[in-house]
C-alpha cells in the first residue's frame, strides 16, 4: 500500500512538491523489449505543458523529462523506469503572502488538519504540477497497448456551456487553445475566459476522455471493475468533482429497453452493438466498445476575487490569491485525463494476462475461448 | 493485489456466486476490543433484503449472517472475521433459457470473452447478490468509525423524477418502499415503478449517501484521496454508471467564488464553513464537513421487453428476461452504498492512524498538531 | 494490505481459530478453465492430517474440504474459490487450565501484548490448524503449476539426528510415520521419538522441499526474488526458526569456484549446470533447476515438563501443558512446506506472465525471447 | 504489487542500474514532522561505501545522497521522499568481454532467460549498488523508530571460520574493516582475506544483526509474522542463501525444554525472559526482547579464477571475471542487513499503530490494555 502509487501490475510512484528542486515518478511493471525514449514521452507533456496561452498559467516550465533507469540501448529492460522533471520556474515568493492563510477550496487546511504541518510553496504535494509525472507514465502505458489503442480527450463543456454534439469533430481538437472539439464552442469560450479572468474569477469544465480499440475482458466482475477503477483514477485528478462512463448520470433516466445496447452478428463473426450507452464496459468488463469517461473539474479555487476565510492562528481573514494561476483548470485536464485511461487500461491489460493469458483481439462468437489453454504452465 | 477484496487496512474479500450454496466474505484487520456480534449485522442486512415489498425482486431470501471466526465471547479479537449466508432460494430453472443467450445491458458476454467460462445461473459472481456482503462488511466499519460518525443514504431521483429538496426529510427515507426522503415524490414513485414493472420495463435512480461525523484529516493529497477512493467503491456497486461528490457535475457550471466554500470561526475555536460545495472534502482529504456522495443507477438489464441480442454460437435472436429481478435496483442500492462508504472510512480512519496518530476529533485553530508526536515509538 | 493473505496473484486469504466451528481459505487469482474438484484437494490434506500415527497429535480431525465457488462443473470459473472445513474434534475444556497461563515459547503472551485480548482455546488464530489450509490452497496452486512440475517434501533431520544422504530415496518418504527419506534413520528416529514422547517433551526438525520442473525466469531482481519470497513463506510456518536455499549456511564456508554452478551445453541447445550450489535460484530469478529449498523447526513448545512462566496476572507460576499434541510438529510440517513452495511459484508464474508473457519451457540458448513480443495488446 | 518495492506501510522503492547516471529510491509513508536531513542518511551510507579497505571493491563512489521531496524545512511533510544517489565511477568498459558471456554464480543467463534483455554493464539492476538505497531507506526508518531502539550488525563467520563468542564486543565493530566483533578473529580473517584475494577467489560470510528495544507486539500471527518478514527481507539481500532468528537451525537440535524461553516478574511489573532462544519473536509477534537474525552471505561469483561457463550462442568457454570485487561481499552485507531491519520494524511499527493504536513501551503484566480504546475514532 502506498498513498503516493496507482496501479497494481503497471505501478507508478510520483514524488515531488511544486517548488522542490524536480517532481519524478517511478513506473514499474513495464514489460521488457519495448522501444522506449524521452522522444515518445515529451509531446504528451508539450500538450499539458502551462504558458501556452493566455488560458493557461503563465508558469514558464520548460517540462523536459529525463529517463534515468530501466532503458537500455532504446529498449525498456522489465526493471523500474525512474523519470524525472526539473522544476526550472518556481517564484516561491509569490505565495509567502498566504502561507498562513487558508483559501477556500483549497487543500490548505485539511493538510494541515492531516499532517500538522505543509509546504506551502504552490501547494506542494497538492500542487496539479504533479499531473506532469501522470502524463509522462501516461506515455509509457500508451506503448504497452500498442498502436491498435487510440485514446484521445476533449473539453466538451466550459462554465454552463457544452459544446454541441453535432458539431463534435476530433480533428478540430488539435485546432484552438481548449482541446475543444466544436469550433463554434471555441470562439465562445475564448470570449468567456477572457472576461472571467478580467474578473479576477474562473471557471469550470467537463472533459471527455475515448479509448478506441481497447481488447474486450479487461476487468473483473466484483473489485476489480474497470470502470470502478477508471472512477477512482479520474475523481483522483486534482479539482475533479464528478466521473461518469457511457450514458453515465442520463442513464438514471432511461428505461431499461432505452439503456439496452442491442447486439447483432456482423459479417466476420464478431459482434456488433447497436448502441454505446454502456461506455463499453459490462459487469465491469470491456466489450470491445469505445471506452467512454465524463469528468467534472471544478472552477479553480485560487482567484483574485476576495472570499472569507480564517488563518492559521483562527484569525477571520479576507483572502485574494495572486500568484499564477489557471482560469480554467479543465482546459489542462485533457491530456491528464487521457494519461489516467491509459494507465488503468495498460494496468488492466497486464492483469488479464497474468490471469487469463493475452486477450483476444475482437469480440468473435462463437467464443473461442481467449485465455490460456488449461495450464498456464509447462 | 486482488479482484475480489476492497480497502487497505480495514479489507474486505468477498467469495461466492447467487445459486451456490453461500456467499461469503473476509474482513481484516479490525482493531482488537470491539464488542460485535451477528446482532449488530443483521439489521442492516435486512434492509437491503430482497423481497419486502412488491418493488423489488420476489427471491426470499431471510440472508442470515453468521460469523464464524475473529469474535471470542462478543469482542473482536483482531484476526480475520469470516462472515457467511446460505442461498436459500435458489431457482436455477428460472435461468435455464438465458444459459446461452447474453442479454444486453448485462455482463454475460463480457464475461465470456474474459474468462472463456462463466457459471449461468443468476449472473454467478456478478449478480448483486454479492452486495448483501458489502452491507455486512459495511456494519463491522460502522463499529470501528463508532458512533460519532452517522453514515446514511436516500434516492434523490427515481427515473427522470428527481425529490423537491425543499421536503428532504432523513425520517421519511424509512416511512417508504423506495428510502425516499420526499413523501410526495414517494407517492409518485410507487404510481410510475407499478406501471413501469407492468410494462415489463425498468427504471434508473440516483442514490444520495452522507457521512455526518466523519474527523478532518482523512485522504491524502495525491493517490489515496478519499473522494477518488470513494467514486471507485460507488462505482463499482453493481449497475452504477456515475459518482460525484459535493456539488458534483454541477460545479463545473460554477465560477471559482461561488464555488468557494468560505469559512468563519466558531466561539469554540473550531472552523465554520459557510456552505459545502466540495461534499466535505478539500484536496483529497476530509475538512470534517458532511461527507456527500451521489451515484446514477441504470436501470436493471433483465427485462421482460424484447431486446435484439445474439447467443453463444452467434445466432441473432430476441431476448426477453424471465426469472424475478429488481425493477429499480437503485432501491436496494441505497444500503449498499452506505456500506461502501462505512468501509471506505473505517480503512481511510487505520490509514490516517498508521502515519499520523489518531486524528483529531474536530477542526481547531491554531492547529494544535493532531499527529503523532515526533516518534511514533517509544 | 491483509495480515492474513499471501501471495499476490495467487491470492489467498486464510480464516478461523482452532476452536471456532470452521476454518476456511479464499483463493483468488485462479485462471479460469482447470479441472477442480475436493478430490483434488483432500489427498494432499489427508498427508497432514493429525492422528495417524502414535507420532502426531491424537486429536481425531477428519478435514474434509468443501468448495462453496469458483467451480462451476468442474471448472474453475476464474472468480475467488471458497474452501472450508469444519471443525469437528475440538476439546476446548483441556485448555481451560492454562487460558490465564503463559507458556514458554508459545505466542501466548506476545499475542495479548499485541491484541489485549485473545482466544486461548487451543492457540485460537495461531494454532498449526491453520495450515490446513495452506495445504488446501498448495493443491490448487500445483493444478496451476501443471504436471511438470513436481513438488515433494522430506523431513531430512529429527532432534539432532540427520539422515545418511546416501541413502536419500524419495520413494521411502512415504513408507514411513515421518516422511523421512532414509529408512533407517526412520527406524531409529521411531525409537527415538517414543522416548522423547515418554519423557512429556519434544523434538526439533529440519524438513526439505523441492520443485523439480518449474520454468527459468520465475522471480525478480530485487524485491520480487523468488528465494526472498520462499524465505518468507517457509519462515511463516509455525515453528520454524531458519530457512535456507540450496547449499544455504554451508555456502558461507565455501570459496567462489567451489560455490560456482558451471555450465555446459546439452546436445538440444540447452545448457546444463554441473552442480546446484544455487538451489535453482540466481539473482533471485530461477534458472530451471530443481529449486531446493531447506526450513528448521522447532521443539512444540506444549510440552508436559514443567517450565518456568508467569501468568496474566503478573505470578511466578510453573507450566505443564496437558492436551493433545504433536511430539515432533516438524513431521507435519512436510506437507505445509510443500504446499508453501506450490503457492510462491505459482504466485511468480502468473507474475511472470503479466508482465513477460508465458514462460520458455526450458533454458535454450542462443536466448529465443521466451518474453511477450513487444507489444501484449492486440 | 510492485517488483521493486517493499514494505506496506514504510514502504520503498528502488530504481536504478549499477551503471547508469543514478540510483534512486522513493520512501512513502514517513510520518510527519520527523527531523531529517541529509546528515541523518551519509553516516550509514559511508559505513557501506566501497572503496574504503583492500577488503572491498575498489570502485570509488562518494555516495553522496539528496533529498529532493518530502522535507521542509528540516521535517518530513507525510509525503513521499525521493532519494538519489548520482554514480560517478561507472567503468563500463571493465565489462564489455563479460558482456555476452555468462558468469556462474551470476544473475547474467537467468535473467536473459526471463527477461530477453538485460543491462550487462555493472550487472544492470542485479548490482548490489542498489542496496545503497535500502541503507538510505533505513536510515530514515531509524528516525521513525526513534533513539529507544538500537540496531545494530556484525559479521560472526568468515568462510569456515566463525568468531569466538566468548570474546563478541560491539564496541570492536567499528574498529577493524569487516564489523567483526572479535578482534582476534578480525585478525586472523586479513591474512586469510589477503591470501584469497592473491588467488582471485572470494569468501563467503554469516552477518548477525540485532535489534534492542523495540516494542512488544510487533507483527501478526499468521501471514504478517515479524520472522517471516525479516527473513524475506535478509533473504532479498544480494548473494544471501540462508536465514535464521534466535537460534535458528540450532533450535532443531533442541529438545521442548531446552528451547523454551522461561519467564519470571521483574520488580517493576515486567517480565524477564530467562533466555532468547526465539530470537526476540513468538509466534511471529515481538515479546520486547532483541531481535536477532543472521544470514548467510555466498562468495562472491566474480572472481579471477576460470570456471566453465557458456555464452550467449551456446558456445561452452572458459570465464574469468576481471574488473573491481569485493573479495567477500559479507562485510559490506552488514549495514545493508542493519537497513533491513530498521525497514522491518518500522514498517510494523506503522502497520501496529493502525490496528492497535501505539504500542506499550514494555511489556508489563498484568496486561493493561495496549492498544487502543475500544473505538479508534472520535
Amino acid at each position: 500500500m502506498s498513498h503516493n502509487s496507482f496501479g497494481h501490475l503497471f505501478r507508478v510512484t510520483t514524488w515531488g512538491e511544486s517548488h522542490g528542486p524536480a517532481i519524478g515518478c517511478v513506473v514499474d511493471g513495464v514489460p521488457p523489449r519495448i522501444a522506449l525514449s524521452e522522444a515518445d514521452i515529451q509531446p504528451f507533456l508539450d500538450r499539458r505543458r502551462p504558458g501556452q496561452s493566455r488560458f493557461t498559467t503563465q508558469r514558464r516550465e520548460p517540462d523536459t523529462i529525463k529517463i534515468l533507469s530501466g532503458v537500455f540501448e532504446g529498449m525498456t529492460t522489465g526493471t523500474p523506469i525512474a523519470l524525472t522533471i526539473e522544476n526550472v520556474d518556481q517564484r516561491s515568493k509569490d505565495y509567502a503572502n498566504i502561507a498562513d492563510q487558508f483559501r477556500p477550496g483549497h487543500a490548505d487546511i485539511a493538510y494541515l488538519w492531516k499532517y500538522g504541518i505543509r509546504d506551502p510553496r504552490g501547494g506542494g504535494r497538492s500542487s496539479a504540477r504533479e499531473t506532469a509525472m501522470r502524463v509522462a507514465a501516461g506515455a509509457i502505458a500508451r506503448k504497452i497497448l500498442g498502436d491498435g489503442v487510440t485514446i484521445r480527450g476533449a473539453l466538451v463543456q466550459m462554465g454552463p456551456h457544452p459544446i454541441d454534439r453535432a458539431r463534435f469533430d476530433w480533428a478540430e481538437v488539435e485546432r484552438n487553445d481548449f482541446f475543444c472539439p466544436d469550433p463554434v464552442a471555441a470562439a465562445h469560450w475564448a470570449d468567456e475566459l477572457d472576461k472571467v479572468r478580467r474578473d479576477g474569477s474562473s471557471l469550470g469544465a467537463v472533459v471527455e476522455i475515448e479509448a478506441v480499440g481497447a481488447p474486450p475482458g479487461l476487468g473483473a466482475p466484483v473489485y476489480a471493475k474497470l470502470d470502478a477503477d477508471l472512477a477512482g483514477a479520474m475523481m483522483g485528478i486534482n479539482a475533479v468533482k464528478g466521473v461518469e462512463i457511457g450514458d453515465g448520470f442520463a442513464a438514471a433516466s432511461l428505461r431499461g429497453e432505452q439503456n439496452a445496447d442491442e447486439m447483432r452478428m456482423n459479417q466476420d463473426g464478431t459482434v456488433r452493438f447497436l448502441a454505446n450507452h454502456a461506455g463499453g464496459v459490462l459487469g465491469g468488463i470491456s466489450t470491445g466498445q469505445p471506452i467512454v469517461v465524463r469528468f467534472a473539474v471544478k472552477p479553480t479555487s485560487s482567484i483574485l476575487t476576495e472570499v472569507a476565510s480564517v488563518d492559521a492562528v483562527g484569525a477571520e481573514i479576507m483572502v485574494q490569491t495572486k500568484g499564477r494561476h489557471d482560469p480554467c483548470v479543465g482546459i489542462r485536464a485533457v491530456p491528464v485525463g487521457e494519461a489516467m485511461m491509459a494507465c488503468v487500461l495498460a494496468d488492466h491489460l497486464l492483469r488479464h494476462r497474468a490471469q487469463c493469458g493475452d486477450p483476444a483481439p475482437s469480440g468473435r462468437l462463437p467464443v473461442t475461448p481467449n485465455c490460456s489453454p488449461e495450464r498456464p504452465a509447462p
